[in-house]
């Protein structure tokens, strides 16, 4: 028979999986010898067979609760529901992870119409029994019987009226006593049935109630946005009652053993006297900092205190705990490592680590990769933003704090910074034509558009604050206003905005700028001590590069070219390359581009000072490149001399019915080898001109969508051709490296072929989820919120590598492509290269490094760090 | 060293991939003591090795020839280039396969200035010797030197002129003599060098170009559309000349030891007496039927008869051979398995079992699948069509002749058929909504698109014939009529055409039907016998379900259920569905497509008398159900009884970048799962009255797109409902399958987590080869044949399946899915089912069945009878 049921003393903080975080720590503390009020955990198994045994609690969980109640009324010489000396008990969740989503605690549990009495009776406190009553009444009809709470509070609310006072404090025992009774009708009224009196079933069913709520919806928002899965299910805790609301020497409070916001190393928290933890929330009275319990009651401060401490030194961490006085008496209701802020997390993990408390390795294991984002971007001047209100919240597409005039036209962007304003630009949605506009702007705000829309995309690859889908605003790009909550905002306006809340101010909000120093840097340095893979950037200009070289990127991993060529005359250049059609007059156009593109290598090489740079051909469709509305099209015919029929009959010769399965990658180099021939000697003419002055750099060639080795070796003959040829031209030489994107699924099922051309795997994971799911991302958002809802899917596989499907094939091709050549270099280079989670798989799937955005660089290496730390490579 | 040259007498028929087919068979008929002139073979491994060498002959290949030609030498008593018994060889290219694309044959090779005088001495005869060099100098500069043969012709035509005759044969030894001359000048007028007057330097240039032509586009071409391998190389044969124009007890002539055309157990060909093979092609005389031999030369004849024997028992296989008689002695120069019509083919393999030449087995494998193609579509009467002159050429898209009077709209087809008319369906291209019209229609003929254009695609789906992309014709839809060759064809008008060859005819020509019997039913009783593999089809209606059933089909494989809502009513019904924001309002909409359903699955049930039939759930995306004109949105509104804009705007809302990775297949179903719902009742009710009437049907429920379980448990609840709801109302159980297609990566990564819900894997390499390959079969024509130019795919992955690739990814989820599920019944149902080469990949991975469209069905069982016969299944 399964063991469904533990009992404080019979767990550990190991069992945090069977027993829930809080149920195992409470077990711990137990075990601690701290004092525990007694108690029980009802496993995360239970729950799992409640949801397979069709949501029913079976004979054999009930049995063995009913069995640990028993042993609890011992231990506290109580009974439950008895009408001398009742156990009155508390009922709360607790998963493997924190989770807000769910239900949180009944209190008071086990009273009814004759226990009530008795607890009158044994505490001299008649209206401390029928308040606590009261309240578990509505607590257990709210949560466990979904009564909504106002049917409860007008009966309160009427008992206090005709009573003329205001708080509920000023209501008497009688009072309350008829509250009860009024409250036990409403609910009969209501339910057809009167409330349980047997304390068995209100137990039965609030322990239902808890695993319940591990299914609503608010839980399964939560966990999808965390990442748990739904497999885990909850715990339920079950403990005797201790009240904080006995007298002036009882009373309530919450703790860290540190300040959570600054990691200072000082007890903090607040506490109130004789009052039972919801009047804290509730806001009555306002609580005491912890400090003043130290002249209230010196010595269960002192031993608060000393509890604290034992729990810090015990988990090697800081700790948030909740406690109970009761008549002088402590009681340890709670403890958990603390939540905090990314400021606080680097300093209290440097800190313990000097105190000698805990490891490098552990330190550097105590900071959460994810929150070091709020120290990487731009962020308002707090003072500032206290005093400001949002005019509307968009989705947090892209992070960082954004003030500057409005525009909304790229080429405004350009011209208004060209003169030296500051601007954001606002636009119904964004396209490739809009780049440099991007570029110039402060943070762009969308209101269309998701997460990955055009604008979130880019942004967060320039690491420019994002406002997407802003779905409240009215934006007239012609007439160049907005409107939001009535007001109209006109182009000049100032406006500041959030990428990481999503929240739009309609003024002016002075921002202040990001950098790695004092313990950030530290913590840094350990992780970068502690780590395998290197951590690379995608950039596509010497501005990102720098960024990225400034967060400790160590070489570029993705430099996509088709970027570069939306600026300026270079979008002219390759219209006029796309509507030749012969091999001469696209080589003349392509002329055109190559200084414009050998410059741009030139920057970034020098940005990277001498790492490796990774170039990766022509990838998109090259319909991106060419106007699509009539106008446009009779300018583009007017500029080239040529007739518009010509430029339409080639507009339309590009169209495809889905482009992201089409002519692009490496098909374009096979179709047009001319394109990687000039791309090969703008890589390879930059690089000698950088070598010249000095640096060292190492250029990566990267050809994308390979399927076939074929393409890739048809290629790798124009790239050596074309290098030769350089060479000579120049009479110099230096090394190169060729290799390919694997982001087809035929390229990894091939790799092992594939590595016979290649030196080099990228994983383009953003394709390879792709192809390998079947859907598109500009298409899934129309179906992936119903596989949410209806949990098909758990997490966002464009978020978190898809680690059994992509994950798979990518394990193969490692695997494969070192069969072939054991020293072939092994990246990943999608957006995943900046999740912690699937940096991990990165480094447990042998790779060498990843590459992310300039402003995930950090965090990268602080995931590489954790990833070799859990585990080490041999 | 490796060997590259071998001796005919060391060589076999065996030894087919190294010395080629023609190589081996001289090999052969040497050690069977037939009369073979001594040579040897360069092997295809020297070619390989060319192309290695950067297209050059390496000292050591060149080192074997030399040693072997000393061997031929010696056998022959004469040497190379000698001044008085001159050796002359032929050189003829021979790959491992028949190639027609490459260089054939150089014949007289060793003549020079010196030679040509000894032969004329020798044979007596210096006319003879002279028309052999100028034959030969014309030969190797045209082969092996790329000049025009018109240069030479030139020189001989004045000849004849100045002569005042008009046959080459009326010139003399002088005049030829003359002739040879003046072909040395042009020579090196043209060439700037001699004409090379050393034999060793004619043998290895004409090797050199024999390899070469390897690689012609000619041949590449060829190698595609037969899928023969680049890498295999051709070996070259080496052979001493001997002369069939030596005289009147000379002669040359080719025959077949049976009837190629019918098959007829008689020796067929033709001989020329006193003449070489090119006499025979030029036309000068006409040949005679070999049976005239037996008169010319009774023992010669008797001879040819008893080699033709021995040859055929020896090889087991009607043979195709080539002679020379040389003074009244008989030399064999070469036997290959002939080529046959596939009515001969059928006969000849069930004669030779009879006759105990070869069992059942061989004679099975005797028969190419591909053969039969001829044989299951209507062809025309034969009498009819040699009256009868092309009017154009499009694509053979669909096989099959069809004849009818032209109509424009798939309506007027319809309508024109219900008058009892014939009618054939011209068009610019097809859409889906012309299914009914292409229904009714003998064939479609397209004016664009190609071999896999939407035309295409179902006509041969419905085994319609179909001539897509004619090009030269002009459509006018709206006029009703179409133009071609400057004569215009209108509506009513008759015209044929046949799918197989692409011709299309201005007239009448009377069609045949086709049918299985005779010959073609036994070896169809014999392949039935042998094979493991079931044979189902794709059917999506009664009709074709019953042709399929008609060829021997043992269930439907793939019943795609999107069609039957583009007929009549229906397609109102599902827009209905579309346009409606709430579940009510779409199964009201969806209840109207029920008793439609229903209907087409009775229908399809009984064409199949009881066998299994799988129905795919609906698989597109919604928007190629919906109208895409103002016009035609504007009568869906009125019709629905609702405004433009809202039908517009579920139009626009339906718009997707990447329709192939949208919002389509199981993706639907867990978004309106009232879809699936209608779809189950249909499919259960249909079956269980079918069942009520004594057939034991099991329906399969297949649910597309699959890429994770719990996509497919999703829906396999919905299914498990609705059918125990139907089974309840009506008061009856029955059994039915539910499983799942394989065509997203993901979904052959994950087979073994899938096979957990799926009973059954269908693959679907359709999609799974486009999203395996990352291109869409729509956008890939644009640089697919970039990719077959540059040998960068050798065939078309959509026609043979990618067995590295694609196969890989079938081959793991098969092995999967058993581990999960011992019993797991696996088919594949994309259009490879019908391709014998995919046939027998899906035998040897395990599969149990292929299916595919109703006319390849024979295809299909015959080639899994060639695959269970070489690699029987355990």
């Amino acid at each position: 028979m399964s063991k469904f049921v533990y009992l404080f003393k019979e767990g550990n903080a190991k069992m945090r999986n069977l027993l829930g975080g809080k149920g195992a720590n409470l077990a711990e503390m137990t075990n601690l010898g701290l004092p525990v009020p007694h108690g029980f955990t009802v496993t995360t198994e239970a729950c799992t067979k409640y949801y397979d045994d069709g949501r029913t609690l079976s004979k054999e969980v009930v049995d063995q609760i009913y069995e640990a109640l028993h042993v609890v009324e011992g231990q506290q010489g109580k009974k439950f529901g008895d009408n001398e000396n009742p156990l009155l008990v508390s009922v709360r969740s607790g998963a493997r992870a924190s989770m807000p989503g769910m239900m949180d605690t009944i209190l008071n549990l086990g009273l009814n119409d004759v226990s009530v009495k008795a607890v009158a009776k044994k505490t001299n406190n008649p209206r401390f029994a029928y308040d606590a009553y009261r309240r578990f009444i509505q607590m257990f009809s709210d949560v466990v019987m979904e009564i909504d709470k106002a049917n409860f509070e007008a009966i309160l609310d009427a008992k206090k009226e005709s009573k003329g006072v205001t708080l509920d404090t000023d209501l008497d025992a009688d009072d309350l006593k008829d509250v009860v009774s009024k409250y036990l009708v409403r609910y009969q009224e209501i339910k057809g049935e009167p409330f349980p009196q047997d304390p068995n079933v209100q137990l039965l069913e609030a322990v239902k109630a808890v695993f319940r709520s591990w299914d609503n919806p608010r839980a399964n928002v939560y966990r999808r946005l965390n990442g748990i899965p739904y497999s885990w299910g909850t715990a339920v805790n079950v403990q005797s009652m201790v009240f904080g609301n006995m007298g002036p020497t009882s009373g309530t409070g919450v703790a860290f053993s540190r300040n959570p916001a600054t990691g200072e190393n000082v007890l903090y928290g607040e506490y109130l006297f004789n009052a039972q933890g919801e009047d804290v929330v509730a806001g009555i009275r306002t609580p005491n900092p912890i400090s003043h319990l130290k002249e209230d009651n010196p010595a269960v401060f002192e031993q608060f205190k000393n509890v604290a401490l034992t729990l810090e030194k015990h988990y090697k961490d800081m700790q948030d705990m909740e406690f109970t006085i009761e008549n002088g008496k402590l009681f340890m209701l709670q403890t958990r490592n603390g939540k905090r802020t990314a400021q606080a997390a680097l300093k209290i993990a440097i800190d313990m680590q000097r105190e000698g408390l805990i490891s490098e390795q552990e330190a550097v294991l105590m900071v959460d990769p994810n929150q070091l984002n709020a120290l990487l971007h731009k962020g308002f001047d707090q003072a500032a933003l206290k005093a400001a209100k949002p005019i509307t919240k968009g989705l947090p597409a892209s992070p960082g704090a954004a003030c500057g005039q409005v525009v909304f036209f790229a080429e405004d962007a350009k011209a208004w910074k060209a003169e030296g304003k500051k601007v954001v630009l606002v636009r119904m949605e964004t396209s490739p034509e809009d780049i440099e506009g991007m570029i110039a702007a402060q943070g762009i705000m969308t209101g269309r558009g998701g997460m990955t829309s055009h604008a979130a995309v880019v942004a967060r690859g320039m690491g420019a604050p994002c406002v997407a889908g802003c779905s409240e605003i009215k934006v007239n790009e012609e007439e160049k206003w907005f409107e939001v909550g009535g007001k109209r905002y006109n182009e000049g306006d100032w406006i500041s905005f959030d990428g990481s809340t999503g929240y739009v101010y309609g003024e002016k909000i002075e921002t202040v700028d990001a950098s790695i120093s004092g313990d950030f840097k530290t913590l840094m340095d350990w992780a970068d001590k502690y780590r395998a893979l290197k951590v690379r950037t995608n950039a596509d200009n010497p501005r990102d590069a720098k960024v990225a070289y400034d967060f400790g990127a160590e070489g570029v991993g993705l430099c996509r070219t088709e970027h570069m060529f939306f600026e300026g005359d270079r979008i002219k250049a390759i219209r006029e390359m796309i509507v030749s059609d012969n091999v001469e007059d696209r080589k003349k156009a392509l002329a055109k581009l190559l200084p414009m593109q050998r410059q741009d290598f030139i920057g970034i090489y020098k940005a990277m000072k001498g790492y490796s740079v990774t170039v990766r051909y022509l990838d998109p469709p090259l319909h991106e490149f060419v106007p699509h509305t009539e106008e446009e099209m009779r300018e583009l015919a007017k500029e080239m001399n040529i007739s518009y029929e010509k430029v339409k009959q080639t507009v339309d010769s590009l169209h495809e019915f889905n482009p992201m399965l089409g002519h692009r990658g490496c098909r374009l180099s096979i179709t047009y080898p001319e394109i990687a021939e000039m791309q090969t000697r703008a890589v390879i003419e930059a690089a000698i001109e950088v070598n010249k002055e000095g640096l060292k750099v190492v250029p990566e060639i990267m050809i994308p969508l390979v399927g076939d080795v074929k393409e890739l070796k048809f290629v790798h003959e124009i790239v050596k051709e074309t290098a030769e040829k350089v060479f000579e031209e120049k009479g110099m030489r230096l090394d190169y490296k060729f290799g390919t994107m694997i982001e087809v699924p035929r390229g990894a099922l091939t790799a092992g072929e594939i590595a016979q051309e290649a030196e080099f795997f990228s994983f383009g994971t953003n394709d390879l989820t792709q192809m390998t799911f079947g859907f598109s991302r500009d298409d899934a958002g129309k179906f992936l919120e119903d596989y949410y809802t209806k949990k098909i899917f758990e997490s966002d596989p464009f978020a978190h590598l898809d680690q059994n499907g992509v994950g798979k094939l990518i394990k193969m091709a490692v695997e494969a492509g070192h069969e072939t050549r054991k020293d072939i270099h092994c990246g990943i280079c999608g957006e995943h290269g900046g999740d912690p989670e699937s940096v991990e798989f990165c480094h447990r799937v042998g790779l060498d490094y990843v590459s992310c955005s300039p402003f995930r660089v950090p965090i990268a290496r602080l995931a590489a760090a954790h990833a070799n730390i859990k585990f080490p490579r041999k």
